[in-house]
């Protein structure tokens, strides 16, 4: 989508090869820098220190890595290698499976020679297959916009849809157009009015950082929130809808996404506002029926409960302790919400409520 | 309670008298910083800027600004002036209305030459019975944690009773002790076990900056987490009980506390953990039912969602900002908890349910 007027992907390859090139998106909404990744440790790097991040993005990111990995030698030991490093930077991510494992499988029934060329084919082909994918969820998203607009008289520029989304499923998740974003984005080219609550999403604060960031460019309305302001939205009818991405999607419906996901999902449940997660189908993890008992949830840093980065007046990028030095802090990355909290899952096949979300994948069509 | 040692509480007349003095609640946990108040318009400043805040604080402060605005002159349009200006000072918190309602009443039924000493007497006995109350509460707190510990098996070191709470309802928000934390500090020193989740509470960071740091004060074990994190650690069996302070609990029940109260509530609830809101009478408004219809809720600065203050790795204080400037920002100061999320309102009396409030206060004893 659009910075400052120009059109971007999130992750591309340099033309005279051997490279990747990303957009730093730990520096947003600050800087736009652009990072050159050479090899797959510097690719391991950018995953684990989110500098790239979103379950699609990191899917993308991944099989770069793998592209990279094996350019100085790809003998099945160094596809098989190269692939567990890469899992290893980021134990949640199910599209970092899924990417590398097509990547091993395309690779390994290849003679060695022809196995550098065609993993950057292959990455390349991942990333333009996750932008219409992405495209097909705008489109099916913005059916239901739609019909939610018509049915609540909204979708003017006086009185737009209002959405609420927490974290960043937008296109700088993923290689383009977003996934709970892809509606948002959709409905705005068309023309139905759209106004987007953004919750902050402490502690990375990757809403007020690089959701409001992205909209603020492509120039999408919206009003950013603390993650403790949407239920009091919800009970005053100010939510229209709420739409998320996942990390993680079961077989049975349950959404697993960044953390505070569920309270907003309670909160939707409680005031009868449809509630929405968006993925494209690599993120459905079809072996997983339950996901509170079964997906295992990231613990992360405590320094970044502790932390917080900024801007200073004159413009300077720095870091504050906001805790008493005497204080722990956990960091629980994700959390799971039923699937009985979930209205409808927005894929690229279409939308299905989360006990028809297998039909819509495993009937023939 | 304690601050390195040494007992404080959060707001004492100066002995030579004409003045009165505070905690400034803005620096910590950076500066424990104490701010001299000899005026009623430093004490409006004060109450509008949250170097004072917290519901019982806010009537204490409220009272002794009574006792600073007549010093210079007690006529009975002195005493009504007074009371107004303190009342603009934060529209949502019915303590401060108590207290300049009750400072005007005593005053009003005495000669003019009178009222000046009175009002500081006066304004001393509601801090003694602040204290009082809060410590009220937290006995009978403290039995309701000692159930649930034994309930439980919880409450020793090795398995301590976990309980979470959000934003300050500790003694920095009340002249010592706290409503929430009261049974939190009576079980400490009860030798019943206690772990404190601390919702860090965005976006003044109030539960981050006071109670995290009241407790470490104190010693009392706790861990800080984002606002997003209660609800999987509910999910997950971590927490025993919530308990928050309000700003104002309607007749039937409803709880209007910070923002975000109502998602830990909804968790709680879906998770079959008690949710407690802990008050002292005068926060019990008996002439509202419908808290959600009824109670105005203050909309604050955007800057407080745009910006954070912190220490720099050399310990100054700072403010950066977080978000970018092409965005706006909400910013809803309380919410509220509807009376069927609520297990028990604890109160000087006793504990109730909100259907049994009424009857705890007004049968006959």
């Amino acid at each position: 989508m659009k910075i400052n007027q120009a059109f971007f992907r999130t992750i591309w390859p340099v033309v005279e090869g051997g490279a990747v090139e990303i957009i730093d998106q730990t520096q947003l909404p600050h800087r736009l820098h652009i990072v050159r990744i050479e090899n797959v440790e510097a690719m391991v790097h950018a995953i684990k220190h989110m500098q790239v991040r979103g379950a699609p993005l990191i899917g993308a990111a991944a099989a770069y890595g793998m592209a990279l990995g094996i350019a100085d030698g790809a003998l099945d030991g160094d596809v098989e290698r190269t692939g567990e490093v890469l899992l290893q930077s980021r134990p949640t991510a199910v599209n970092l499976r899924w990417a590398v494992q097509r990547m091993q499988r395309v690779l390994l029934a290849l003679p060695e020679e022809e196995r550098a060329v065609a993993a950057w084919r292959e990455a390349a082909v991942i990333c333009d297959e996750d932008v219409a994918l992405n495209q097909a969820i705008g489109q099916h998203g913005l059916s239901m916009l739609r019909a939610l607009a018509s049915a609540r008289g909204r979708g003017s520029a006086a009185q737009p849809l209002q959405i609420l989304t927490h974290c960043n499923a937008g296109w700088l998740a993923t290689v383009d157009w977003g996934t709970a974003l892809a509606p948002i984005y959709a409905a705005h080219e068309a023309g139905l009015a759209v106004h987007v609550w953004v919750d902050e999403t402490r502690p990375r604060n990757q809403g007020a950082a690089l959701t409001a960031w992205e909209l603020a460019q492509h120039g999408v309305p919206h009003t950013i929130i603390s993650d403790n302001a949407g239920g009091h939205l919800m009970q005053h009818g100010k939510v229209d809808c709420v739409i998320v991405g996942a990390d993680r999607v079961t077989a049975s419906g349950d959404v697993c996404n960044k953390i505070g996901t569920y309270l907003k999902a309670l909160a939707a449940h409680d005031n009868a506002v449809p509630f929405y997660a968006a993925v494209p189908s690599p993120t459905i993890d079809w072996s997983m029926q339950d996901g509170r008992r079964e997906i295992p949830i990231e613990e992360r840093d405590a320094d970044e409960v502790h932390y917080m980065q900024g801007v200073t007046a004159d413009g300077a990028v720095q870091r504050l302790r906001i805790t008493p030095p005497g204080s722990a802090a956990a960091n629980p990355a994700f959390d799971v919400t039923p699937a009985r909290l979930v209205t409808g899952i927005i894929t690229e096949r279409g939308i299905a409520s989360p006990a028809a979300l297998h039909a819509l994948f495993h009937t023939s069509d």
